[in-house]
């Protein structure tokens, strides 16, 4: 038996590696050499807490986690036409059903039956070769490296919350969070072609961050009155667009007095809270639309094409990067590092 | 000077009828003959209590309330060519300034000049002849009445309503709430194709004028629980689309939870709360888009066109006609009648 | 070996029956037993001329004809879990491969690997029973026939032709051609909401159905001007939506002169010219949009619903129906009856 | 009686420059001194050949030609609350009634009342001063010179083709044509993500102009095959969205050829013919859409937000500068340079 290393938690912030078994390409699928693993929030939650909203780990058994990754095809399956051996590729994490009415508008990722990687009890990619759908598996062009294929999934969150908002040329965004996420949807929005774009944070190193990605202005929300600096930012305006990406119920709440009349908000950041008191008289007096985000569809090839041109430069938003081997060092990292971490990759090889 | 009568609060719960001077047609201007006036919810609020959210009547001075209406034109002023002496006209009571980004993108209901009739300090239209720009004077066909034309007003929100939900041919819909601006709703829904349509309320009455206008199921949601009949009526599947037309607290807060996945909640009305406990775990673990409701825009030719064509039949909606002398009579009624008073309107001549 | 009656072509306009193997449901499909199969033009086409486009009959072999079909469920193949025998259903004939660009991005009509019924070398369903994959089989309710059911087809092309359009509440839509596409398009546009529809067509049979299903004005463009009737019925406006449907070069060319500044021309009815000199200046100073039509997409549950609902009632438009066994007849009588035939059907059981 | 200098036609080829009264400012209006005027093709058009489409200069007089201009407000009339002497503005050419369907919904280039500057017989800006309503001025930014905005009239149709074809992120795009507007169109296609973006022309100057403003890549379609090259570059799949901005029938006839399934085809370009032969089978197969490009609406703030951000550095785009003075001379340079000339501007002042 052809083996390879994979990396598991092993009871809450613990993981190990093991020997297991290489997969083979069925029919349809193709086999990835990973190269490149990038470590998400809902990784290191599952990591450290066990659970994400409603999803729990079996913590009686080993569980995979990892869904951001990219690498080299290795091997075809039957039926395969779009992949060869030696393709370099991003991997999209959401298997679907294909015939559900979700599937079939084009609203995949509503698909009640997808098979997301790391979103127990399906197994996520923290290991060495991966068999994947060929069609969820996206070709790199030769000047996107595999490091910046790992990035595309995180990217397509922003991506879709750019989207989501419906960002057009000149729009005046603002951005509540400036986490991976908050700075995914700050290259999203300056490739849509937004014109001001403000980004809110309490920590300062993020907030160098989003400036160094361009943001225009940057306000530190520990420091200064958000509402009161996007009104005199915007002429008292408000903003076309707004964006929370941080889960945190105060930015939430913050919301919609930050947008213009007949404004968009668009909710990315998931709260720990269900249930948030909102204003409803800001809502019906500006006659806001709110959008929300729920993982992302359609975005792979889009977000690789924008990253090729150069529109977006997301290997930017890497700031620690780890061998396999320390996997357990990088996600003790992520878990700690409150300050100057953004986004952690695993280097799996290349 | 040539005079006429007009309608005025005097106080709170009391309005008198006396004689004002009649107005002459300035430039772009018509002078229209009353013919129907609706009594909207905000004219029974400025009666009964004088304010509606921010919006105060002086209580120190005599005020003219009034805003959905309909008559034929006597006097046509100069430049004026889309209308003559004779045609019979529905009233859009929100004249707009023009020049505005609102304005010009085609929202202009955001538009923060606008002079609203009724809408204080501006005065309503309470009375036998108006003044009224004439490119806010939409021409009836011959088979539809001034009556209805009086009814394009309230109409018409519900049917911004259902254009900013989206109904398309075949959408299950879900209308919490059948008084006025349900009903509309429902009207308008139907309109646009709906397929399946629910409507809950309290009252009884509503209920079966619900029925009667072409729900296919009503919920007494004082007797039923609103989540399950929708849930069991769905196929546990949820609506594409839920209206919330009541502004009690406790609807808005199941709009997200009557949504399927990738669903639209729009709000329409308003609420005495501006700040409401909400579930966003239920709009993000959906993506729902939640789109709300301030007046309308570009409706009355759409509306009109719609009544003459027989696809809503708007009159259907009066419960009670009262005459122009019994003005406070009918205010009263309005006040007073929870039961089977549905929409009331005042017949100045016709 | 279980048998069952296929109907074939035999060389041109000649069709014979045949006890054929009776199919079994595989993984994920269902064997329906049809109980109505309409006649498309494409299946005329096909039986007189052989071809239809790019895409011919091969003559030396027996070949089936049909795609519009309803039936009953017999029998569920393993891991159908949205249908049980006994249920009803109509039958969307197009397979797609659900991994394309087109198929996840809801646009799966332009799948390029579909397997569509009756589109060479792909056979139909011109027999009594068949298999097909469960999620093309859309359930009816209880007060939707199968005869209704074998309709939803060729209505889902009028359906999505009043989706491109956009048609909305009120709209003003023309539409050229009165045969069954032209009728379906009609029930759609009505349905969609409407205003003044108006239908050009050179057979007086056509336009009376055209009245009765709801048109509001029938113009016989082989003895009126039709480009100077519309500009008369709407004030020298245009109309909103055009709907070209009759495929006649002619006709093709009139449609930019139809519409409004701003208006919209759907492209339905397929040429037999591949390049027609058009109106360009037309287009350029009215700001047009022209959209097409190729077949439908996510049509079947709205329509299905629309059905349901009474908002149309799409069996007004047969207007001929035969026995399974008279086949033959019954396409005979498409080819040659060219006055009061606008739809045949063919009844094999129920 | 204060005086001003103002460039008139008088008869074809020839241009004279006058005395002529010094505008003061109306209510709602401004006096803007003029700093930088473009020249746009169809002011070459008028003052070589008399006309462009329909519109005809009256050669018994003298004309002012010129549209696109920016300044500095000089006087503010009566009621003008957005602007204040001293502020630097670009000028939208076309007052609109503000009354009609188009100016209601939006849609106010369709307005059929506009006053559209040097569209014969209103007068142009070729001159020191103007009186122009307020709300057609749009303030620059800081970072934003009169030159550039000068520049936005003939940016804004580019940005209007851009929106009208919906470019989204990491779209293809083919641009035939590399002229000023075919210039803008890149330039907006970029600021509104576009990936790779292809630009076919017969002339190498514009070319290279092309390929310095950020096309991908360039086609001399004199010497390459079209088809061929975009069927290649897009890996037989065609470009998502392909402008048309040259006018050219040949050109007009390739672009459905050129676009994949459910593609975008966007017409900008005028051709002198009016009836071109079209491939309908094309549109049909592949279920194009087709939309056109008239003059532009809401563009002007989206446009000058995006300059002063740098996503569109539109000054690239002028060859040739000219004094005021020298206004004959510029005009015929542009009738006679048909290599290196793409867009020349006149320095009036600044």
């Amino acid at each position: 038996m052809a083996t390879q290393k994979g990396a598991f938690m092993r009871g809450l912030d613990h993981m190990i590696i093991k020997e297991i078994e290489k997969p083979a390409a069925g029919p349809g699928n193709v086999v990835v050499a990973l190269e490149y693993i990038g470590i998400c929030g809902s990784d290191i939650h599952y990591y450290h807490a066990g659970k994400v909203g409603a999803y729990t780990v079996d913590l009686t058994q080993d569980y995979m986690l990892g869904h951001e990754a990219a690498g080299t095809v290795v091997e075809v399956g039957e039926g395969v036409t779009n992949l060869q051996v030696g393709d370099r590729v991003a991997l999209e994490p959401g298997v679907t059903c294909g015939h559900c009415e979700f599937c079939k508008t084009g609203y995949y990722n509503l698909c009640p039956d997808v098979q997301f990687l790391a979103t127990p009890p399906v197994p996520g990619c923290n290991e060495e070769f991966i068999e994947h759908p060929a069609d969820w598996c996206f070709k790199l062009p030769d000047n996107v490296s595999t490091k910046e294929g790992a990035l595309i999934e995180p990217l397509s969150v922003g991506f879709h919350a750019a989207n989501q908002g419906g960002v057009g040329v000149g729009d005046t965004v603002v951005i509540l969070g400036s986490g991976c996420i908050g700075l995914c949807t700050l290259l999203s929005a300056k490739a849509h072609g937004a014109g001001q774009i403000i980004v809110a944070d309490i920590v300062e190193a993020r907030l160098n961050k989003a400036k160094e990605l361009g943001a225009d202005v940057v306000i530190n929300s520990g420091k200064e009155n958000v509402l009161e600096r996007v009104a005199e930012l915007t002429g008292g305006r408000g903003a076309d667009k707004v964006f929370e990406t941080s889960g945190a119920a105060v930015c939430i709440q913050q919301t919609p007095y930050l947008a213009r009349r007949g404004g968009v908000v668009v909710l990315v950041g998931i709260s720990v809270q269900s249930d948030i008191s909102y204003s409803f008289a800001q809502i019906m007096d500006k006659e806001l639309t709110i959008k929300s985000v729920f993982r992302y569809r359609n975005i792979f090839p889009k977000a690789i094409a924008a990253v090729a041109k150069g529109a977006i430069d997301v290997k930017q938003i890497v700031t620690h990067e780890f061998d396999f081997d320390h996997i357990d060092d990088a996600y003790q990292e992520c878990v700690n590092n409150r300050t100057d971490l953004v986004k952690a990759v695993i280097k799996v090889k290349g």
